[in-house]
C-alpha cells in the first residue's frame, strides 16, 4: 500500500517560500573550498548547517579533519555528521552531500551575482552551489521539517554526513568514512547520494553505475636540455617526434582503443542489460547539444550510452613540457610528458589495465628505435562502481519518483567518477544509491549554475517520499 | 703581399685594458628589447654607441623607426647609422651589428650580476650581450682606434648599421635597409655581419649558409567547448586523438621527413660540396655536450653537419590548448593547435613547401574519418641562405684569419636562421660574410653569457685584418 503523503506534500508547497529562503541563506555564504582565503567561509558554511540541523532536533557533530596535507597553515572544514531519529524499529538510511562549492566570480561571465540566489520568471534559481550540492543537503533537512509541520512519522532514521572538501578531493573523508563505518555509521542500512543529475531535463533517474579512471603520464626525454631547432633539428632524437607516435598508437579515431586486451577485459553485455538502454530518455540532440557539435562518433541513442556508460574509452589530455603558448617558438622541448586516461568499467581490474598499457608503450616505444628514454607512469586510479538496480533501494526510490513525477525512472549509469560512492560501498557494505535533484541543464560547474524551482521542491518531496517507500520495501534482493 | 700588420696588432694589445673598459660600459646598459621597461636603456645604449663613433670622427646619425607595432606608447630604438671614411678610392664595406641584449636577471641562476662585465682567472668576460653583440659591434670601433693610435690608414670606408631590436624580431629594419639600400648604403661593395659563433672553441670559421624556416599551425577543433572525459569519453571524435595522428606522419624517430615530395627539393649534394665537410673542426663529442646526451642520429661527423646545415628537418614543437600544467587534469580539449616547423634549404621555396605540407595534412586528416575539422596554416616563413664561399669578400677573410690565427678557417653553415643577412643581400645586392667573433661555449641567450678575452681580442685584430684584405683582394667571383 503506498504511503499516505498528501499532508507532507502540501506542506512542501506551503513551505517552498520558506525553503528557498534556507537555500538563499546557503547560497550567500561563499564556502569555495579550493580558495585558500576562503576557508573561514567553508566554515561558516559547516556551522550554519549544523545550526539548522539542531534547530530541527538532529544530534550534530563537528568532526574535525585536521590540517591540509601540503598547506600546514589551512584547518580542513569539518565533517557535519548528524543523526535524526534513533527508534530501533526503523530502518537507518546513511545520506552524504556536501556543502563546499566550486569558486566563481561574477566577471567570469555570470548574469547575475553568483552568491546571491536570483529567481527568474521561469523559476531558475541561478546561485553557486544551489544545484551542487547545497540544495540537494538542504532536501534532507527541509523533507524533516516539512514532516514536523504536517505531523507526520519521519519513516526512517536519518544518518548524515556533509563534507566540506568535495570539490578539492575530498581531502581526509575516505579514512574518515572507514573509520566510522562500524562506529557512527553503523546502523546504515543503505546509502543514498544525491550529489549527480537527471541525463536530461524532463525525466528523473536513479544511477547505478559509474566509470573509474586510470590516469598516465608518458614521460620521453632525450637531450639534457630544450633545444633550438635550428642548431639540432634533424641531428638530434626529439622526444616530441617520439611521444606522438606513441600516443598515436593508443587509440583510434573512432574511439577504438588499440592497447592489446584491453577490450577483452570488458565484461559481455548481457540482453538483460541491453534492453535497460531502449528507454532511456536521451537523443541524439541532447548529445550534440551538450557536446556544441555534431562530431559524435555514433549515430544512434544505444551506442553512444553505451560508449558512454559501459565501455571503456581512452582520452589524450595534453602535454607537459612542450611549447604551449600562442604564436610560434623553435623549441626541441627536452622532456615531454604526455598525459592520459582510461575511463574503465566492469570487469576491468586496475592493476590488470596497468599492465596491458605499460606493455604496449614499451612495445610501441621500442618499435621506434628512438635513442630517447621513454617511462609510463600511474598517476592515480579509481575503480569503476556498479550497484544492482534491483536491489531494495533501488526499487523503493523507483517507487517514491512514479509516486511524485507519475513516470517510472530512467535507470542510468555515468561516465565519470563520484569516488565516495564506491568508498561508502566498501567501507559500509551496503548498498548505494545515487539519487539526483537536479537536471542535466544545471551547468554544475561553469557560470550561471542554477537548480529549477521545480526540481527543488518536487526534489523535495521525492526524498522524503524515497525514505517512506524504503522504510517499507521487502529486504530482499531480486 | 700581406698587409703590414705589425703596429696594428700591437696597439690592439697595448689597448686591450681599454678597450674591456669599452665593453664593461656597453655592458653595464641593461638594453633588453624584449622588456617595455627597459627601453630608455636601449635608447642609451643607441646614443652611447653613438658617442662613441663622434669620438672616433665617424660620422653618425640616429635614425629613427617610430613607434612599436601593437605597443604604440613605446619608441622604436633608433638605428645608429655611420660612415667612416669617403675616400672614393676605397672600397666601401658595410658591416651589420646590434646593441640590444636578451633578457637577463641575477636570479635565473648567473653566477655574477649580468649588467657588471666580470673577467675570471681564464679571461672569461661574463656579462649580457658581451658575445651577442656588443662584443663584436665594439670590435669595429675599436678597429678603428687602433687604427688611428698606430697611424695606419684605414683601408676602407666603412659604412656600420647597428640596430636595437635584434633580440625582439628586428622590428621595423627590413624596409629601412631596402629604404636605404640604394641611399646610405648605396656605396657599399660587400657586407660583413659579426653576430654567430665558431662551430667549436678553437677554430675560426666563416659562414657561408643559413637555414629557412617555415612554420605551422595545424589547429583540429570539434566540440563547442572543453569536455569532461569521463561524460564524453568515448562518444565524440576528439580533437587530441586526430592531432597527434596527423603530426606523427609528418616525421620519423630518426629525423626523416614523410611528406611526400619534401625531401625531392633539396639540391643534390655535389662532390665539390661533400669535400667541404671532411676538415671541419667538430666532433661527436662536440654535438653530445652541446646535446646534453648521447640521443644523437647520426654516429659520424659527416652526416651529422650535412643534417643540420644542408638538410631540411621538421620538429614538432608543442600543442596549444591542450593540457599543459604538471598534474592530471581529465579534460578533452575542445580545439588543439600543434606546432611545428621545416627548416628549409636549397632549393626549397617557401611555397612549393607549403603546398606539400598542406596536401600531406589533408590527406592525413582525410583517412581518419574523423567528425571534426583541420586547418593547417603557414605561421611565418624564412628563406634559406647561401652564398658563394669563393666570393673575394671570403676569400679576403679567409685570409685575414690565416694572418691573424694561423689557420684556415673552418667554412661553415648554421642550422638556424639570420634573416638580416638575407635582407641585406637582397637589398644591396652585394655578398654578405658572416664573420664570427665568439665561441660556441659563449652561451649567447642564456645565464651566464660570456666572450673570452682572447677572442675579442684576436677579434679586433681579425676585423681589422680583414678590411686590409678585403680592401685590396681582386674583386672577381671564381
Ligand atoms: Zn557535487
Ligand atoms: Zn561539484
Ligand atoms: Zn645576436
Ligand atoms: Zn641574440
Amino acid at each position: 500500500m503506498a504511503p499516505q503523503l498528501d499532508s507532507y506534500f502540501k506542506q512542501v508547497d506551503d513551505l517552498s517560500d520558506h525553503f528557498i529562503e534556507r537555500l538563499r541563506k546557503a547560497v550567500a555564504i561563499p564556502s569555495v573550498s579550493a580558495e585558500d582565503d576562503r576557508r573561514p567561509e567553508v566554515i561558516r558554511m559547516g556551522k550554519f548547517l549544523a545550526s539548522e540541523l539542531k534547530a530541527l532536533g538532529a544530534d550534530v557533530e563537528l568532526r574535525e579533519l585536521g590540517k591540509q596535507p601540503h598547506k600546514e597553515h589551512l584547518d580542513l572544514p569539518p565533517v557535519v555528521v548528524a543523526r535524526y531519529g534513533s527508534d530501533k524499529s526503523k530502518r537507518t538510511i546513511l545520506v552524504y552531500g556536501h556543502y563546499d562549492v566550486q569558486p566563481a566570480l561574477k566577471d567570469d561571465g555570470w548574469a547575475t551575482e553568483p552568491f546571491d540566489l536570483t529567481v527568474d520568471d521561469k523559476g531558475r534559481m541561478y546561485g553557486r552551489g544551489s544545484t551542487d550540492d547545497k540544495g540537494p543537503v538542504l532536501g534532507w533537512l527541509n523533507a524533516i521539517e516539512a514532516h514536523q509541520k504536517a505531523g507526520i512519522d519521519f519513516p526512517v532514521n536519518l544518518l548524515m554526513c556533509f563534507e566540506g572538501m568535495e570539490e578539492y578531493g575530498s581531502e581526509g573523508l575516505d579514512d574518515f568514512i572507514n573509520e566510522e563505518a562500524k562506529k557512527y555509521f553503523k546502523d546504515a542500512d543503505a546509502v543514498c547520494i544525491s550529489d549527480n543529475y537527471w541525463l536530461g531535463t524532463e525525466k528523473p533517474c536513479l544511477t547505478y553505475g559509474l566509470r573509474g579512471c586510470n590516469y598516465y603520464s608518458l614521460e620521453i626525454s632525450g637531450p639534457g636540455q630544450d633545444l633550438h631547432s635550428g642548431v639540432f633539428g634533424g641531428t638530434a632524437h626529439e622526444p616530441m617526434t617520439d611521444l606522438m607516435r606513441v600516443m598515436s598508437t593508443l587509440v583510434a579515431p573512432d574511439g577504438k582503443i588499440l592497447i592489446d586486451g584491453i577490450n577483452e577485459l570488458v565484461a559481455p553485455m548481457t540482453d538483460d542489460e541491453k534492453s535497460l538502454y531502449g528507454d532511456i530518455a536521451f537523443t541524439m540532440d541532447n548529445l550534440y547539444e551538450s557536446l556544441g557539435s555534431t562530431s559524435g562518433i555514433y549515430d544512434n541513442k544505444e551506442q553512444t550510452l553505451m560508449a558512454r556508460w559501459r565501455y571503456p574509452s581512452l582520452s589524450l589530455h595534453g602535454v607537459e613540457g612542450a611549447f604551449s603558448a600562442p604564436g610560434a617558438k623553435t623549441v626541441i622541448p627536452a622532456k615531454v610528458i604526455g598525459k592520459f586516461s582510461i575511463r574503465i568499467v566492469p570487469d576491468m581490474e586496475i592493476e590488470d589495465v596497468n599492465k596491458l598499457v605499460f606493455a604496449h608503450v614499451d612495445k610501441a616505444f621500442a618499435a621506434l628505435g628512438s635513442k630517447n628514454t621513454c617511462k609510463c607512469t600511474l598517476q592515480h586510479a579509481g575503480k569503476w562502481w556498479v550497484a544492482s538496480p534491483k536491489h531494495w533501494n533501488f526499487t523503493a526510490a523507483g517507487k517514491a519518483v512514479e509516486h511524485v513525477w507519475g513516470v517510472k525512472p530512467d535507470l542510468t549509469r555515468e561516465g565519470g567518477s563520484i569516488p565516495v560512492t564506491l568508498t561508502f560501498e566498501q567501507a559500509t557494505g551496503k548498498n548505494v544509491l545515487l539519487l539526483p535533484m537536479g537536471s542535466s541543464t544545471d551547468a554544475a560547474h561553469s557560470i550561471n549554475e542554477k537548480l529549477d524551482k521545480r526540481n527543488y521542491i518536487e526534489g523535495i518531496k521525492l526524498l522524503g517520499t524515497y525514505l517512506h517507500y524504503v522504510a517499507e520495501e521487502p529486504m530482499k534482493e531480486e
